[in-house]
């Protein structure tokens, strides 16, 4: 028999689809939730149902937005000439921290991985085309991590504005040791990626 | 600037208030809620309404229920003879889970703990004495986990029905070494208690 009411256990299954919470931890998330007394479910719910109605899309860089542009392609400020290319919306945040990038994004949606049946027109490349068509980019810098499918989609992405025929210039986000990271306990490539792109002392 | 939209933004802020969930998991959390296409962010919104709406305690022995009185209760074929006494809804899935235990429950809501404040008053503990007067009970289990908080509980318990001249067995779960446990990495109060308690050959 189960001990439980239907409507908490179905809180529970609800959970449990979140990553990285198991049997255990949402029972014990879904019962925290039901002891407090600071209306955390409503106010859970409420937010639940506002992100859903009014998160969208932005139509020009694919990140997430409640307004009808996202806030970094409206700010007035940025360089619309740079495009840095990832692979979803919290590589935005990961690379907006280092408060060094001041240029416009293009959120992919995904990366090319012919193994899980994802290919080029699965993710957002042709509205990437379209947008360096019709507007001045100079660079389009691309910030896909540093794996397998990153690092084709790379190729793709240079390849594809290549063929286009588009006079913009492609780069790639540095590989090597992370500050504060010791050689020791670096896999191979990013070692040989550090050596290979080792950088002159007149560059520095 | 925050890149992330409000709504976005504010759900992050409510997944922080549960326990053991930080700003990156949240984050985690939120971003994969949104990025669902199987409509989690509905599912999640409306089990939550129907959490709070539906689920409210059982007037006779305080555990979880979304019906009048609680399956446990309302179940016939369990002794109403046996009480056994927990501090919340989570240890009644514990005990039930060994499905050894036939009687009905007694849920606190709480220990008795001094220091956070939180005396006889504060906890089901009226209710418990009103249960025993106006029913056939035999035998009171105290079953609060043998924590100092546990500990005091019991002893109130125990005291109480000896004050109310209820002829009630009062008792409490046994202490020692865990199934599978190993003596040296247990603590020293579990060791003197499974040698305080040990059964001799013919209880076995």
């Amino acid at each position: 028999m189960d001990p439980y009411p239907k409507p908490l256990r179905d809180l529970i299954s609800q959970l449990k689809r979140l990553p990285g919470i198991g049997e255990k931890t949402a029972t014990r998330l879904a019962l925290f939730i039901l002891a407090d007394r600071a209306n955390l479910s409503g106010e859970l719910s409420s937010c639940l149902k506002r992100v859903s109605e009014q998160i969208h899309l932005c139509p020009v860089c694919f990140n997430l937005t409640d307004s009808q542009r996202c806030a970094i392609c409206r700010n007035p400020e940025r360089d619309p000439s740079l495009i840095c290319v990832v692979e979803e919306p919290s590589d935005v945040l990961a690379l907006e921290s280092a408060h060094v990038y001041r240029g416009l994004y293009h959120v992919l949606h995904g990366l090319i991985s012919p193994l899980s049946g994802v290919g080029p027109e699965d993710i957002r490349l042709s509205e990437l085309i379209e947008r360096i068509r019709t507007s001045q980019v100079s660079e389009v810098i691309v910030a896909t991590n540093p794996s397998v499918e990153g690092e084709s989609t790379f190729h793709y992405v240079a390849k594809m504005l290549q063929d286009a025929h588009l006079s913009v210039n492609v780069s790639r986000i540095a590989s090597g040791i992370p500050m504060g990271g010791e050689l020791k306990y670096m896999d191979q490539v990013t070692i040989a990626s550090a050596l290979r792109y080792r950088r002159s002392l007149k560059d520095i």
